[in-house]
């Protein structure tokens, strides 16, 4: 295995290294964030990031407490027209239907294998969980992971026609780089699958996996063959999501971060322990308002459901960006 | 609250000064580990690392890669007569005991007033449990920590008449500055409570809340009077022990380390998994033989029960450590 390590290793200082330039070059530069218009917005960034970096300043915060969380899906990545990890998971049950001839007559597979999202979101919380548990579990952490980085490299978004990992938003890449640059220390919250994220977190957004927080299943340890693996199980471990994403954000970092950055209501709870902490804090959310370019949706829709956030966002001094009026680029070119 | 931010920020900014310059006059040192005799122990501990951080060296390791887990209990400070978590506990019910007058008549809490350890611990794991709940949980998580500080900051050590967290091994301190003056990122994987440990572990061990993994038991978030406030719950969520702990480092981390530091036989899956990953790795086990400078127990001891280590450690390639012979002094000066 030896001999296999060294692309590994200079791919990983490759990235680290380029990380590093990039952040450096971004917080060096004149204009941190280029794709965002002025406005608002962006300069109510800005200002958080000035206070809590100025030394001397009432507002001060070391560099060990600037912890910043962001969601993932619709704030650091596309969802529509369905979540990344549903259409991995709808792949994946047509690439193991050979092996399952009795998902042809069986609910909620027959819908998936038939391309009837409908029936599959009418069979609600319970059908995606038997989705999810069918494709996720049952296999060691190394075979999930090589599962996902290979969808991942090939598996097209249906609308734009780019790999998913190419539908991160470039406004996002910047403010990540941004607050990385000033001292914070960056991470994933998101509701989505904590090992499926990890695989690409690194490489996409520059967060490496041990700040990646998200939904789990259980695991346990087995020895095979003398060798030790971790064999996903079928249950649910831990649900990272509403009131939850403040307990799976504590559970894991033991500290509140002082910025958290959302786009549903999904996200609230977290913004709202974030936004009422000691000291300065800041809360974001991304209104997807831009039909052209990407999708408008709030109060209505199943996926990124917003409703409190936006009522609320004014009066609890969180930040609204508009992907249409603030976002100058939407998607990383 | 902003005026009660400069403290703690001029403390925090203190601890990461001084650890830093610590870490790094450690690495320039001749001998990076003084505590340390010459033998065996410290050769192997020396050679790992310039084996994974020479550039150019087919065992090259890249930073983010150099992941080390350490148990707390018995490998970074004492455990006998009993755990400190324990001792925690009993102090616990003493002072609650007032607020609680049928404990004098129920059991486990009768025979904990009354200090009866043997009693206690006929009571088996379940009785454990009954004290644990009845003084962990029911608080939020900032009361608990509050607690926990003022209970480290007056509480002594039966035998040694000092605070506990003077108790932490001088020469571990020494490896952990060393590990990461070379890059590494230092964990603690302990049995123990996390939030427990996440108070003292930064300043005593340079170890930052979001890098201790411990057990824990479930938290809610609630909104009081506008307060968001995360309360403990009297309910196991995970037991970081045993085939437990490659899980819980999993979860949080994401990676497999390539070094795992322990001292019990709860240690064994965790050195067995680090141990037989790919590419090179490291795991030492404390041996506690020196009854007197410290303790001296192994195979017959309920508290830090180390058989298959002791008996695997050689075909597997573990360093085990005899506090007696490898190391120069025990405690922290």
């Amino acid at each position: 295995m030896k001999a296999s390590r060294w692309p590994t290793a200079l791919l990983a200082i490759g990235l680290v290294v380029s990380a590093v330039v990039l952040d450096a070059a971004i917080a060096r530069a004149s204009d941190p964030l280029p794709s965002w218009k002025d406005g608002k917005a962006k300069q109510s960034i800005i200002a958080f990031v000035k206070k809590v970096t100025s030394t001397g300043s009432p507002d001060y915060v070391p560099p060990a407490e600037r912890i910043a969380t962001f969601d993932n899906d619709g704030t650091l990545w596309a969802e529509q027209p369905m979540y990344v990890q549903l259409a991995f998971a709808l792949d994946r049950v047509r690439e193991l239907a050979a092996a399952h001839p009795e998902w042809k007559q069986k609910q909620p597979f027959k819908a998936a294998l038939e391309g009837d999202f409908k029936a599959v979101a009418a069979g609600g919380e319970h059908a995606l969980l038997e989705l999810i548990m069918a494709t996720h579990a049952g296999m060691t952490t190394d075979e999930f992971a090589g599962t996902v980085s290979t969808w991942l490299a090939s598996a097209k978004h249906p609308r734009f026609k780019r790999l998913y990992t190419g539908l991160v938003y470039q406004p996002m890449l910047e403010l990540l780089a941004y607050l990385r640059a000033n001292g914070f220390k960056t991470f994933i919250a998101s509701g989505g699958g904590i090992e499926l994220m990890r695989v690409f977190a690194g490489q996409v957004y520059g967060i490496p996996p041990e700040q990646v927080i998200g939904s789990s299943i259980k695991m346990a340890y087995e020895v095979r063959d003398g060798r030790p693996v971790l064999k996903r199980l079928p249950e649910i471990d831990f649900i990272n999501d509403k009131a939850g994403k403040p307990v799976g954000i504590w559970r894991q970092i033991g500290r509140r971060p002082i910025a958290a950055f959302g786009n549903s209501d999904g996200d609230f709870e977290m913004l709202e322990w974030v936004t009422r902490g000691r000291g300065p804090h800041f809360g974001l959310l991304v209104h997807h308002d831009d039909a052209q370019r990407e999708w408008a949706y709030d109060r209505k829709s199943p996926i990124g459901n917003l409703q409190r956030g936006l009522d609320q966002a004014p009066k609890r001094g969180w930040t609204v960006v508009s992907m249409q009026k603030d976002w100058i680029t939407i998607f990383k070119p």
